[in-house]
């Protein structure tokens, strides 16, 4: 029977707790969320996925590996890719957070069971790995490039720090200090010069200085952050240096490149660094390389990775919807980087892209049961995909259905870490004392600012509907200040203090002087809307999407009229979208039947045009799209010339 | 010194002699060339490609693996790709039809020099393969999945086919049959029931077959054909068995899917199969995959394959210009398939198809210098490509700057054998002894014809101009009959004879009773055009596309007015394109600046709209694109809303 251990209730109990910035972000002990989007999905995460996570890893022998490296029994049957070990790691996490955020027993019995497994396949030297190093295996560190040990030691040492913010020193903790204190005798200055071939390592290390206080985490993670971009590893043949961020130094790059995932995790560390060592020079270069990626590199969900091909951004205004990657790992790596830039400037821009991801890339992997994920999360399928073969590893979800696990599983535990420390990421607190709420979802927030608590209570069904209710049910003895995000979209908000709206601008919506018992209305503008893709982007050309608050919409062909076919549709966009449930209604014109008989490619003296009768679409939120199982679908609806 | 060859003269001096169908393809020897686009690409490919390639595979110990298998010195340490061996293959093939082509002696010696290294490393069983099989290699066919052992024998038996074409039995034609043999021992009915990843080796031993009258070839090719599409083939990670065509039998095939080179060599060989079994049903499954397949899966420069990932063919009416991976060895190997069902069919779009992908992906990959090439295809570059770097080998040249070498050479040598065999796919000849004239090239023909020979000089500066003059040299008694390609894009097309012009409709314009004496002159219109996309094809919508004759126009950068960009202009569609130079003259308008500042992902609520003064840009033939340096380039022109 294991020890089980006692929640500690501190307000670092969260992801990222910067040593400097403009915002402290809350624990996630200082929000309890009410029944509403997210709290949803954090049940689900709570009471189906990890359990699903678990069992799947078991039963592929991901977890055994562990066992069979403490008994010796290794040899090159191990089953799993190189990086499964980061999985556990990775559930493991999501366990710390979840006992964290909840204290359920089960949970922490469930995170100690795991512990009892990996424990015993530590080596000696504080090594920790099954796939290197052991009988029948390649030797330690043979393939920095590939071999992903270090990212697999990143990720046991997150959830070190996980266990360490949410109940203090454990043997998990004392586990995750011993393994980065091999790492740094391994990889310190006088010794191996080596990086890992997908970032992950510096990230870790960087939060494990924040949380021990000890400075030399953090100089490794430097070191590995430094050495990166000048052509240390060997590259990858035909996806070269880029690929793993090899070709130039972080602090050098214009815009993110390469492999999504592993360019957000690393300029996520340096974000960590910039702020912790006070380096303005750096930090303004990843804010540029934010501005510059976002808005040329992303799609409107919110969503990274043009390519295939490398898992990897496009060039400038290379966005294709159909073989839009927008890996769901790339979704969560982007928040991890929005996040620190937003605590370390306080620049609401941040905040507005977290909001653009969690609900049209974050929201969008897990089916409603919590059972099965995409992968990739494309803006547009022309047939409906395959079903996913239920009870079976798939290839990769990108496009069908859902799937109960991949090959390469990484985006499951990646999602439940996210969901599990949701709360961290809903309010922030500056020095003076001032609250800002940054997601809205209902529940009770209980922030301590300068002077004591700030209790609020905030009611809304957002997005459902527009109205965010937030009554200060105490608030520290000079009153309280309150900042409220207005999302970039929403013009026309308006806010409502004892009863008199008035309107308030994208940006921030600032209130003082809060007692107990004043109660704050803010309504955002929750009609649909159409929204216009830049003139570069040559992908989405003469085509026009529909959002409705933070929401992207999008067109399923069941939802087609009879006859109907989803690339014989132009939208009339002199027609406004219209309300319509949790989406919208467009008028469409049918396309007439196009050029039949083609014998050369589909190219001709003329242009086709629409003249069919008009109809009406019924557009649901994209994330919900395949959730009645696999279908063709638009988020970008081709407008009538 | 080696053994100097005599050229063999006769009709079936070309690569493929089907034995049956509605044409017969000429013979080398039955075409001369004169001053003209491709007897100018043959000439840079006879005095430049050939030697370049024989010094980089010498350069880089291609060429030396043999000497190594010979002298039992292989090792783990072997330079080169596991299909290395297969570019010498391609290299002597090409060098057998330029010696069959012209005669050349120098060629001929070049050719032996190459048989002299290779037959010292044939098993003495008739494997033939420095990979595999030897000191410090993987065994023989452990590995048939990525392995290209059987595709290697391929083209060693292409090679030797084309010898065997060209000058008779001798030694290399005797090393093929061998290698043959063993294949046909390894893999026949009652030995290995295997295939190979790549098809190749089925295309070969059909033609083998042909050339040698002995129908165990055909046998054996048919068994690998049959044997495909039914998962005999351990799926690669990631691609699965779609990739290498092992997901559905060819005869059930729709489309064209997967990796695209091993699509079409596979479907190559198919239709010599449907032909030499009169296997009717094969036959149309093949045409309707070819009309699938281009109406919905090609560029309209020909080329073929969307998708990076997997060198693949993507889904129905997935092309993106900017991504379009269109490889030349797909161009090449789309012409081995239209040629094969033109020869059966004798139907023009079969033709017209090849003159697309002749002049826009197979013309378009070599440098004027015949020393660089490009590997991928694309019809747009967003931002001008790296320069290639001289002298060495290159990752992939697919849209900086054409290469001298890469990783994964095919193309070059794959290009080298296409240009020396050229001529064998400017005309063809019915039973009836009808000559049809497909590909215009200024030159002499004398084409056998029952009866005696036809023979004919064709003046042309065709495609810098459209009129084609046909003079009839010498015709058997009776007079000849002509029929003359007339392009599907060739509206308003005229043909004189004897004074009169006469309008002819796309497709064929025949004649009859033609003496000796006789003159016609088609006239092709090649003023440029519009060509406007399908409405299905989303990535090109709201744009449309120049051409001239058979060219497919561009637009560089360079050529851009001072201060425009590429991304900022506009085609005013209701002025026609203007002749300028061998290109055209487009209207445009500027756009005005795009909306700045953005900090989420680049969509706004108005659209953008083009208003600034007029501007002619003047576009170039897309074949020459780089030819300059590299620069940002577009085939497709956004159009004004």
């Amino acid at each position: 029977m294991t020890d089980l251990t006692t929640r500690r209730t501190t307000a670092a109990a969260a992801p990222v707790v910067p040593s400097a910035g403009a915002r402290r972000g809350i624990g996630l002990d200082e929000a309890t969320l009410h029944d509403g989007f997210w709290k949803r999905m954090q049940d689900v995460n709570a009471s189906a996925s990890l359990q699903h996570s678990l069992d799947w890893m078991e039963r592929l022998g991901w977890i055994e590996n562990f066992d069979r490296v403490a008994s010796g029994s290794t040899g090159p049957d191990r089953p799993g890719w190189m990086f499964s070990d980061s999985e556990i790691y990775k559930l493991i996490e999501a366990l710390a957070w979840e006992f964290g955020r909840t204290g359920d027993r089960g949970i922490d019995a469930m995170l100690e069971r795991l512990v009892d497994r990996i424990l015993p396949a530590e080596d000696s030297d504080g090594y920790l790995n099954t796939c290197y190093g052991h009988l029948g295996q390649e030797a330690r560190y043979s393939d920095l490039e590939r071999g992903h040990e270090l990212y697999c030691a990143g990720h046991l040492i997150q959830a070190a720090v996980a266990r360490l913010r949410t109940v203090g020193e454990d043997r998990l903790v004392a586990l995750g200090r011993r393994v980065a204190d091999h790492v740094c005798r391994e990889f310190g200055a006088g010794a191996r010069q080596g990086l890992c071939g997908h970032p992950e390592i510096e990230v870790a290390l960087m939060e494990l200085a924040r949380a021990t206080g000890e400075d030399r985490y953090r100089e490794q993670a430097e070191l590995f952050i430094e050495r990166r971009g000048h052509g240390a590893l060997r590259p990858i043949p035909l996806l070269g240096p880029g690929y793993f961020q090899d070709d130039v130094p972080v602090r050098e790059t214009e815009a993110w490149h390469g492999h999504a995932v592993r360019a957000l995790y690393l300029a996520a560390a340096a974000v960590d660094l910039a702020v912790d060592r006070h380096d303005a020079e750096l930090l303004a270069a990843l804010e540029a390389q934010w501005r510059r990626t976002v808005e040329r590199r992303t799609y409107i969900t919110g969503g990274m990775g043009s390519r295939h091909q490398d898992e990897g951004f496009g060039d400038d205004w290379e966005l294709p919807p159909d073989r839009a990657y927008c890996e769901t790992c790339a979704g969560i790596a982007s928040n991890m980087v929005s996040w620190r830039l937003y605590l370390a400037t306080g620049d609401v821009a941040y905040a507005d892209l977290m909001e653009r991801t969690l609900y049209n890339v974050v929201a969008t992997s897990p089916s409603d049961d919590g059972r099965a994920f995409f992968y990739a999360n494309p803006l547009q399928q022309r047939e409906a995909g395959e079903e996913a073969v239920p009870d079976a590893v798939n290839a990769r979800a990108e496009g069908g259905e859902r799937a109960p696990w991949f090959e390469v599983s990484c985006c499951p535990t990646n999602l439940a870490r996210t969901l599990a420390s949701l709360n961290a990421y809903t309010a922030s607190v500056d020095d003076d004392g001032t609250v800002s709420l940054l997601q809205y979802a209902a529940g009770e927030y209980r922030i301590a600012v300068a002077g004591g608590h700030l209790h609020l209570r905030v009611e809304t069904s957002y997005p459902d509907a527009g109205a965010v209710t937030v009554t200060v049910l105490a608030a520290p003895g000079s009153g309280a200040s309150l900042r409220l995000r207005v999302p970039h979209w929403a013009h026309g908000a308006t806010l409502e203090r004892d009863g008199a709206p008035t309107v308030v601008e994208p940006g921030w919506a600032s209130v003082h002087g809060l007692g107990s018992g004043a109660v704050l209305t803010l309504v955002l503008p929750m009609h649909p809307r159409f929204s216009w893709p830049d003139a570069r982007i040559d992908a989405v050309r003469g085509t026009v999407a529909v959002e409705r608050g933070p929401l992207v919409l999008c067109l399923e062909d069941r939802d087609l009229p009879d006859g109907a076919a989803l690339d014989g549709l132009r939208i009339d966009a002199d027609q406004p979208p219209r309300a319509h449930r949790d989406g919208a209604l467009v008028t469409a014109h049918a396309v007439p039947s196009p050029r039949g008989g083609a014998r050369t490619p589909s190219f001709g003296a003329e242009a086709d045009a629409p003249t069919g009768a008009s109809t009406l679409l019924p557009l649901v939120p994209y994330h919900r799209w395949a959730q009645r199982g696999p279908s063709a679908m638009r988020v970008f609806l081709p407008i009538r010339p």
